[in-house]
């Protein structure tokens, strides 16, 4: 049998956690830690400082799984309970080592801490056959202990950055050689755009049964990936895995993935921009920079963008995008004309090779029975003066803020699709 | 006995949580809400899709709380199993509820949607007794349902938007009717500007120790807040509790404290500017529009914002701002002077009250022994060509998104400060 067959367990232990004072990182960067060494990772628990409820927990543990790793409550204060309840747990005691009682002096450079201070010392009491986790950057350190045979415990502080260093330093290695088979998961995410959670979903339903590798789908405002993750003993191997399978999606979908892991619209419009050696400008109205500064918010987007026109007011589209009174006044600031000519005019002014012109209405006010909320033109003007409209209404239950980042999205892959068609 | 004697508990579902992709920041939102409402809230367990899993768990904590609340599962795919599992946990069937159907299909603008499409018509399977709580955000419903007499479940989607928009609309109210004692808690927060948590929580040390109300500090990226929460029996109860700290707290900390609650700065700024009736424009270059789409992701920001430009090349500094090609030579981009003169020029030019212009170097590449990546030069000119400058220097630790956020705060703040002292 596996020594991980029953998995591996997370007990986050803070009341700060159960009041919402802070989010818990700690469970997500282990999570991530197990996945990566292919362990099973059935369940995660959060309890407060309370001892009768940590003992409760960890006894309902110690019966399912192989590993516990706990966080939080080895601290000083008097709310920091987590040895004290393990130990309690399995009725064992604790028994002081002497050299970290040293050792925490040295790191507080203070040998002349009253050894009295038993609110620093208690950090200094484990289980008789424990093994200590050092804490290169606090002085609470960890321990690992198997009160019972085939369950074993790793404790680790709240802090996250003392718990990080304690896993990658000395937890890791014990781990992977204890509890990890010689198999890894490796994953690989292809990212979409143009195209929804629900059309990716029931076009790939024979791919998500799959066991090795499995296909998950993921989505957020306006964007949809699908991670395939391969169990393997190396890299290569993995590679091996998921390429079938990436290559069927690519071809099933082709033009609606955009790219791979870190890759993000933005990013593949520069770095497409910037092999075509062309630039960029933008005119925004109902989008209000927003799409400049997720364009600048990338490095190396200097690269293409020159910069652009925030224009809110009727009055700016006239002086600033020379748009006419009179078309101003016949067909409104929201209209496929006007949106097309500020696209001419700032790619003429602002000297880009592409220009992208965005006017809408993001709401919750401004909307009429002609022009409601969510209505956006957007157009884009390219060499040769080739010139894209697109018209777009967004869900009446959209709010602002997601009419105008969906608005940017659009925007951004209707570029690369135009980009994509007229390679050079 | 009180119906919150046994308490509340969180299952979060869904195996992107174990694998470690996503935070759980549900858990933290749901928690903060539970302790707004004094509930007894004693564990949080997160599990993958897995029905014989989510059974088992659900089925213990029946046994030991009053009320769950489940997050995520609920959508179209195959890996959605929540409704499922927990009605077979209490030997239920499911049952469709036609009216929601015609729901989906009306929000999905798609009347012709297949009858056959199972993958979104899942979505409208309850429990016979169970109550719905509908979702305006998105198309999968929770729901409200007592299995067993003592022990109800409410179940909401893995997307925060919609998870929060169902708790606000519907949940909240019959939480607080059903599992609320007479007690709740009362929260009311200080926003702080310019000035560090550290400062902050040295000054109230003796505050952080009080019972009723407590006072506890957070801290984001160039924001601190205070929060004072006061347990009582009502609203007007609460606020005499509070006020006394929030005094001494005002005078204490006097303009450092900008706002309350959900007021940001720049809600407080557009609200200052149209109490004044004054326009505000920007010239952005190294945040590239950030400071533009701040002000315009809040409804509202019509009134007094104009419009930017976003000059991100010298020769746009040129011909968009007017900055003479000797300036740009002499003292380069981002130096006091190109800064000031932008912020003349584009408050003439886009015809504002207010102007503010920024230049700097968000790095990570781009900065040199003198003008190091984190040099930021910020301009405000007012009515009667009033100027002031700032210089800013970000520490080296900041990434480039870091720079441009902290520096779209300093100018935001800068300018609450002038119209302060400078008060109509």
């Amino acid at each position: 049998m596996s020594p991980n067959s029953r998995g591996v367990e997370i007990l986050s232990i803070g009341t700060e956690l159960l009041l919402g004072n802070i989010t818990n990182t700690n469970a997500q960067w282990i999570s991530e830690q197990l996945s990566q060494l292919g362990l099973n990772h059935f369940r995660q628990t959060t309890v407060g400082d309370n001892c009768d409820r940590i003992i409760k927990v960890i006894q309902e543990i110690s019966k399912r799984s192989n590993l516990l790793i706990t966080t939080g409550g080895l601290g000083p204060t008097p709310d920091d309970l987590t040895t004290k309840a393990i130990a309690k747990s399995f009725n064992a005691s604790l028994f002081e080592r002497p050299h970290l009682w040293e050792e925490i002096k040295r790191k507080l450079s203070n040998s002349n801490l009253q050894d009295d201070s038993s609110s620093l010392r208690k950090q200094c009491f484990f289980p008789k056959n424990a093994q200590i986790i050092n804490n290169p950057r606090g002085t609470a350190p960890g321990m690992i202990w198997e009160p019972i045979t085939g369950f074993t415990i790793l404790t680790f502080p709240g802090v996250p950055s003392e718990m990080k260093t304690m896993w990658e330093e000395t937890a890791y290695d014990l781990v992977k050689n204890k509890f990890s088979d010689s198999y890894s998961f490796f994953s690989n995410t292809l990212k979409f755009a143009g195209i929804g959670e629900s059309s990716v979903a029931e076009k790939i339903n024979d791919l998500l049964n799959l066991k090795n590798p499995t296909v998950a789908p993921y989505a957020n405002l306006g964007e949809v990936k699908l991670r395939i993750t391969a169990r393997a003993k190396n890299d290569l191997e993995a590679k091996k895995i998921i390429k079938p399978v990436k290559e069927k999606l690519k071809k099933d979908f082709s033009k609606f993935i955009f790219g791979e892991d870190n890759d993000t619209l933005q990013s593949v419009l520069i770095k497409e921009l910037t092999k075509r050696n062309e630039t960029i400008v933008f005119a925004e109205s109902c989008t209000g920079g927003l799409l400049s500064s997720s364009l600048t918010s990338i490095s190396g987007s200097s690269q293409v963008f020159r910069g652009s026109i925030v224009s809110y007011t009727n009055e700016l589209k006239n002086s600033l995008l020379n748009i006419s009174e009179d078309k101003l006044a016949k067909y409104g600031a929201v209209s496929e004309e006007v949106c097309e000519a500020m696209a001419i005019n700032v790619k003429d002014q602002l000297v880009g090779d592409w220009a992208i012109a965005i006017s809408g209405i993001a709401g919750p006010s401004g909307g009429s029975q002609d022009k409601p909320v969510g209505l956006v033109y957007i157009s884009i003007a390219g060499p040769n003066n080739h010139i894209t409209n697109i018209k777009k209404l967004f869900n009446s239950t959209r709010n602002r803020i997601e009419i105008q980042t969906l608005s940017v999205n659009v925007c951004l892959n209707s570029l690369r699709l135009i980009l994509l068609s007229n390679s050079k």
